[in-house]
């Protein structure tokens, strides 16, 4: 794995839904897969290298652009409902039956979808950053935060500002992971458009609308779960992971101290650890 | 405080409701006192008095016997709902207009029945090893569970089985916590009767009845909550406390490691420094 995720080709793989679909490929130690499902906006080059690697050092990780997302063709959809279809397509196209499946912010959103829709395919689950639909307090990311990454042109600083909490630690963690990410400057992913940011704010928005019965879904998501955020999240607060947690029937959950959203590039070695517990069913 | 929780008087008070209570009352720096809910079957020596004392180095404590528990007069009513009308006409009896409220067990459920129907009474609550009313998998204790403790003649050895967990370490701490509850020989409170733990797990069931809708109830819990739980307590799970915590908008929450039911007894120091940096505002 010279290079690591860094230097790993884009891909591209036609599913039956006519999207060509861009991922990367590595690790590929037998058994099962892992596939990881992308948050708001980003692209395959927003998976921090460090944790690709180091979950890949023991098994197989496929990222990808689900439709219409950075190198993907077709059109992103505007509900986490046609995003979790996409997805399955993509999972049919790569020959997928069985994946663990890893969710982070948005991407928990669609986890949770596709553990619901399709059970059979996903052996174990884990929702980073993540929330249920309807909770109360989720309608949309707080002023701060959408404001911060919700702008047509993002910068540096307001990705550290949600993705990294305020101390001075995290910030120094937050500015390694963004060099980690933009140190690829050959082959990097196409950016993500406008398009997709207005498409996956209204799903993120439709999937917040308060609906207390709704809260009832991950009741019926039965394969062991793991929950995991950071403690001070500003986009999804840790709230949101405990209410997971609870509802879910057989779900462990961490808390990573001194964390925001990116808690998992931030504790990328010690949340890939606890990730590999999980999956070998040693967690 | 010589002798500490062991040696207290065992106090009456008569209230507006006709019930004479059976109270203890300890510590008495200036602030907002503590009062605590005691567990199923449990009555003022069910306290481990190294935590009382522990919580009471700091502020006034206050436990009691709701009425027709142990030494108090009355009848045990089967229903949260009027446990919580009990508890607070011994509140009113003691004239005590704001209180910061630790429910233990059974005693949280009535507790957060108190925050729901008379929410200026109290400041800062905490449950430990709580459950929300409503809940899935609540409709009353696991069979090995009450058939531990829910007999007419428990055992020491059928007690640690639910409030401490399987551990030496925990096994140990349990015998020394007995040992501390069974050191008074003098002027014990009354032994709970069978009539009593026929009516408070009638309530304990009625609680549990799984209603999906109920589990909004929390969202309306407003003042500062501290949830906590032991890790492997197998009559309340720690899930429901996770639940909690999602629920409620103002909560933070502490799992205690290698500690069942009876987690706030095992880790009593560690535990009642939490409680007062919770309380102090520094939790």
């Amino acid at each position: 794995m010279a290079g690591g995720y860094s230097a790993l080709r884009n891909e591209l793989v036609s599913a039956a839904n006519g999207v060509d679909y861009a991922y990367r490929d590595t690790g590929g130690a037998a058994g099962v897969p892992l596939v990881l499902l992308q948050h708001f906006r980003g692209n395959l080059d927003n998976w921090d290298p460090a944790l690709i690697d180091a979950l890949a050092s023991v098994r197989r990780v496929v990222t990808f652009d689900n439709a219409g997302v950075g190198g993907s063709t077709g059109t992103t959809p505007d509900t986490i409902e046609q995003m979790a279809r996409d997805a399955i397509a993509f999972l049919g196209a790569m020959e997928l039956s069985q994946i663990d499946l890893l969710g982070f912010s948005i991407g928990s959103f669609v986890a949770q979808q596709i553990a619901l829709v399709r059970p059979a395919l996903v052996r174990r689950l884990i929702l980073a950053s993540a929330a249920p639909q309807g909770a109360a307090g989720m309608h949309g990311w707080a002023p701060e935060v959408i404001g911060a990454i919700g702008t047509p042109n993002t910068s540096p600083d307001a990705y550290l500002d949600v993705f990294f909490a305020q101390s001075a630690s995290s910030r120094e963690a937050g500015q390694e992971a963004l060099g980690r990410m933009y140190a690829r400057t050959e082959d990097r992913d196409t950016a993500t458009t406008w398009a997709t940011r207005e498409a996956q704010y209204d799903a993120v928005c439709a999937w917040g609308i308060p609906d207390h019965g709704l809260l009832q879904r991950p009741s019926a998501i039965d394969m062991p779960v793991f929950v995991a955020n950071g403690d001070s999240d500003p986009m999804i607060l840790p709230r949101y992971s405990y209410l997971l947690a609870g509802l879910i029937p057989h779900a462990q959950i961490k808390i990573y101290p001194d964390a925001a959203h990116g808690f998992l590039f931030q504790h990328h070695a010690a949340f890939a650890a606890d990730v590999d517990a999980f999956l070998t069913g040693a967690g």
